[in-house]
Parts: structure tokens; C-alpha cells; sequence
């Protein structure tokens, strides 16, 4: 059952292609303006509904004297990553890095080339691997991720986040971020709010690049999470070493456990874009007081990828029935945004 | 064998006493002073070695162009609480909370009365209760910890810490924290770390009042942690209930692993008071670059209690014996701090 959840995250129902490829580009930085008032922080935001409940809900939670004030020690913002913060399709990127973990990880493993699953994925053959189903998955997220350090493991995802390329966009992983979410990430900051990223993805696979990305340290991100052995067979070289096992899959209903494991209290804000994402945008808007929840709808076929309800790949189907009666907004990634990606003119 | 672990971490080997009660004592406030240089934040601290070799390696390691300079981002600094940050003696605090609890939650078990271990919690009867063993101590723990909501649990601790008093300094515990340390804490802090709780305790009854005690909000506090349930049976309530059940054991070699999976970066400055430390200390002393690793080391009778290699809560013997290996400072409480406790003249 666990395993089963855990490959549902990382990325069953996933297309393989392939594309140009990008060298120059650069990630996306974040800009520190939290101390600088300016007149429009969500510039990638267009004007409307959708624009102006976020400012509204953010102006009328930080002025004292409202009725609607939020202390700063409560302005807790949580947003899941995959489909919310970047993109997702046409597989999950950690899924698309554990791919090609397995390929630059081959030359120590010379059996790979006749044992499968590991054959089908150095054959490009994802076809077969996609057959063999969640065995043959979970077999090749744990040989790329589990028996290192979580030292080497981060250089690993760095090094891939440096020189892989997206097969649609030729742009680097971490350029495919939504710009107006970086903003708003920013705006939310820069109103007190302190902003944590809560994912089905894997935790530590985060924390390489999201600081980075997105501006939030890797103390501010709850995600799935594996086992750790703490090895002090040298008592003067004592290590962390990543295992094959579950610890936590953060996502559905595990949302709400891990934002209370992890970060303590209920939140007031926070986004989704999928069902995955439910419980927690629950959780957050049936808290008392004022209470803000979120959906990216991916409506935009032309710049992104148009999905919701039918898709294998974040499914936004519950999200959509029940967003009135919760009063989320649905974000409409088409109209709602000016750019997507950052790197966008 | 986990349950084993838990019960020596909350309260295994206490003593019961009586004493003074104390009404109008209000709890430690952290004063913010980030943003102000002051010539000494280290004023509860005695001039000498465990001082200087403080203050040299935070100035070393935040002034640019010093090769030891440490980059913010990497400014992590983890503190044990029982025994480093506050009074663990004659039992954790937190044990003195659950059987407090017990006896408030008696009217709605009448059969509580004649049904051990709550007998003998109700009987003030100590010496029946620890004779039933660590089966004992978990019946109460559980009873006093489990079938709640979060927000009610972090109530019933909030309104036990205005009103229980200790039993020998009749003071409020909150109170019962080391103000050298909440000076270090904030010195760290105005020097741009960020500080960590990392204990045996639990993790939502620190939150309930570490960040007024400490400046220290929930997210930044790692624990032991019990299961919890996402209950949404009523969808316009939906909750998170604690269940008896234990999920995650912060002490010894599990504190390392706390960290890397709450913090998800290796330490530079921890400060513990017991071998339940020791890992902890072991792990952040051999990081590469500069390293700061503490014990507290209970040396003073008269202010507070002395105890170290032979004690049943905080035995400190390994630390003790491997400080100068690793080059932790060991604080001598007695010769090094000038006060203890915040309400001391």
C-alpha cells in the first residue's frame, strides 16, 4: 500500500520525448524586495478577480485594526510544489531525474545492462519499464535514491539541475517555475507570512534547489520521505545514509499530518492544483478566522499543458466540485497569468 | 523496545516532592534585539574561556572575509531542551504535566479511582506508580497526550504552565528556563543563526510555549512525536486527532536523523546536557568547516542540581569523556554562569 502511494507521487502515467537542449540558460533567483514596498508585487498577475482576492485577503490579514488581522506568528502559507510552484508534466521532474540517476549511475553497474528494470530505462525503452508497473518504478527511484549520504545525494540533484533539460522546453528543470507564484511567494513574505513548500515529492530532492527557486530554505519544506541510518562506524567521519524504506508519504490526507509534524499549526493560505492537495486546503479553510485556499487550474494548452479532471497526473476533480462551497479560488492559468515561466518575454 | 525508549525519555527514576506555590510569577519574555548591537548579550555569562571561546567562534564565523566565515544560509544552530535550555530535575517537566493531567481528567473517569496506574497518580502514591514499570508510566503519558485535537492538547499545556508550579522553587516552569542560554539564544539569533530545538520531548508540548519562553516558533522545534489522525468525518470541522501510538523517537542516534529530516542541513552549533546529545554533537563536530559543540554540565548544587555520569535523567559520561577529542566546550554551570534562572536577583 505504501509503495503504492509512493509511485503514484513519483510519477506512474508519464510520457517519454525528447527536445532541444539549453545551455546558457540560468535558474530563476529570487529577488529580495521584503523590504521594499512597490506598487505591484505580482506583476505576472493580470487584473481581476483572481488577482485582487489575494491582495485583498493579504491586505485586509496584515492591517492592524481589521477585523480580518492576522498576528505574524500565524501567517503560515503552505503550497505543494508539482503543478503549483513548476510544472509536472510530462512526468514528474524528480521522476525524470531518477531516470537519468539510473543512466549516469550504469557504468558501476554493468549487470544493469541485461537486468530489468534498469535495461529498459538505459535502453530509452520506457514503454517496457512503464509494464513492469509500480515494482519496476520503485526499483529504479531506489537505486537513485537511497545508499548515499544525503551530502552526496543533494550534489547529485544539483549537478543534474544544472545540465538536464526539459525534452518540450530545453530549458533547465528548475527555470520551469510559474513566475506569478514566485511573486506570490514573495508578496506573502514580504507581508510576514512565512512560506513552506508541503509536496507528495520527495523531501530531500527539494531541498537541493528550492531555496534557490523559490526562496524557501530547506527548514520551510515538508515532503516524502525515506529512511536514515546514522552511520558512526568513523567516529571522526559520522554520516547520514539515505535507505530503501518509506518513512512518510506526504501527500492526500498525509498533508495535514505533515504540516502538523513539521510545522506546528494549522495555516491560513495555502495553494494546490490537484486533489492530492484536498485535504490540506480542508484542513487550512475550516480553521477558524479568516482563511485563504488555492487552486492552480491548468487551463492554458498553448504555453503549459491543459489538464484537470481526467488526467493521471495531478487530477484536479474534487478540488473543482467543492471549491465553492470551501470558497477556494480556482486560478485560471490562461487568463489569470501573463507569463508562465519566468524566462517568458 | 520503542516503547522503552519513550519512557526513559519522559520520565523514568524521578522523584516526587512538594513545596511552595508561586501566583504572581509571570514566564520568561524574550525580549527582540536583533537589530541592536549591544556590547555585552552575553550578560548572565561569566568572563572567562567558555565565554570567550562563544563569542570568538560566532564572530569568526560571521565576518566576512574570515576563513571560517559561515554563509547564513548555513547558520544552523540545535539546542537539546531538557537540561540544556531548561530545569530537567526531579523529573522532566513534561512527566509532571502528565500526571497533573491525569488528575484533571479524573472527574470523567470515575473509574480511575480504583484502576492502576491512575490510583496511584491520584493517591499522590509515586512509589506504586514507578513500581509498575515503564507499562505504568506509558498508561499515563498516553492518557494524558492521545485522543485530542492538537489545538486542545496545546491548550491543556498552556493553561497547566499559568497555573503548576515546581515543587522545590514553587516557580512556574516556564520560568525554570537557564537565562544564559536564552541570552546565547538570542545572541546566535542577532548574528544571523537560526536556532533549533532538537529533544527527547515532545514535540507539540514544546510548541505550546517555547517561542515565548525561547523566541523559538513551532516550525524550528524537532521532537518525539506520536501518530496522528486527519479526521473529516464532519467536512465543515475537519481535525487532526493524536493517537497512542508513537511515530518518531528525537534522542540519541535519533537525533541526527531528526535533524537532517525536519532541518535537512547539517548543523554548526549544538549544545546538549546528557549522552542522549552525544550523537547529536558527534554528527555537527565532524562537518567540515567550523564546528561549535557544547554540553552543559550540571555542577551547581545550590542554584540547581548537581549530577552528571551516575544520574537517571541527564547522565552525562560519554560526553564527559570525549569532549576534548571533538573540542566541545563543556560550560561549568557553577563557575560560568553568573545567574540561572531569569527571576534570580
Amino acid at each position: 500500500m505504501k509503495i503504492s502511494s509512493f509511485l503514484l507521487i513519483v510519477g506512474i502515467g508519464f510520457i517519454s520525448c525528447k527536445g532541444p537542449t539549453s545551455k546558457d540558460a540560468t535558474p530563476a533567483k529570487v529577488a529580495a524586495s521584503n523590504d521594499q514596498a512597490v506598487n505591484d508585487q505580482l506583476p505576472s498577475w493580470n487584473e481581476g478577480a483572481s488577482k485582487k482576492a489575494i491582495v485583498d485577503f493579504v491586505k485586509s490579514t496584515t492591517t492592524e485594526g481589521s477585523t480580518s488581522f492576522i498576528p505574524v506568528a500565524d501567517r503560515i502559507a503552505c503550497f505543494d510544489n508539482d503543478g503549483t510552484l513548476w510544472s509536472e508534466q510530462p512526468m514528474y521532474f524528480q521522476l525524470a531525474f531518477a531516470l537519468d540517476q539510473v543512466k549516469a549511475m550504469a557504468p558501476e553497474h554493468p549487470e544493469w545492462k541485461n537486468k530489468q528494470p534498469f535495461k529498459s530505462v538505459l535502453d530509452n525503452d520506457i514503454k517496457t519499464l512503464m509494464a513492469g508497473g509500480e515494482k519496476s518504478v520503485a526499483a529504479v527511484m531506489m537505486a537513485s535514491h537511497a545508499g548515499m549520504t544525503d551530502e552526496v545525494y543533494s550534489a547529485s540533484v544539483k549537478q543534474w539541475m544544472a545540465t538536464a533539460v526539459h525534452p518540450k522546453t530545453g530549458k533547465h528543470y528548475n527555470e520551469m517555475v510559474y513566475q506569478p507564484m514566485v511573486e506570490l511567494l514573495q508578496y506573502l513574505r514580504s507581508n510576514g507570512y512565512k512560506t513552506f513548500i508541503v509536496s507528495g515529492g520527495g523531501i530531500d530532492f527539494m531541498r537541493a534547489w528550492a531555496e534557490e527557486a523559490y526562496g524557501i530554505p530547506p527548514y520551510q519544506i515538508v515532503g516524502s520521505s525515506g529512511g536514515y541510518i546514522y552511520d558512526a562506524k568513523d567516529s571522526n567521519d559520522v554520516k547520514l545514509v539515505k535507505q530503501a524504506t518509506i518513512n512518510f508519504i506526504d501527500d492526500k490526507e498525509g498533508k495535514p499530518v505533515g504540516i502538523i509534524r513539521h510545522i506546528g499549526k494549522r495555516p491560513v493560505f495555502t495553494g494546490g492544483n490537484s486533489d492530492g492537495d484536498y485535504a490540506m486546503l480542508q484542513y487550512t479553510s475550516t480553521g477558524a478566522g479568516p482563511r485563504f485556499g488555492m487552486f492552480v487550474h491548468h487551463t492554458d494548452s498553448i504555453r503549459e499543458v491543459a489538464y484537470d479532471r481526467k488526467s493521471s497526473i495531478g487530477k484536479l476533480s474534487k478540488g473543482l466540485d467543492d471549491a465553492a462551497h470551501y470558497k477556494w479560488l480556482v486560478v485560471d492559468m490562461k487568463s489569470d497569468w501573463k507569463k508562465i515561466y519566468p524566462y517568458e518575454k
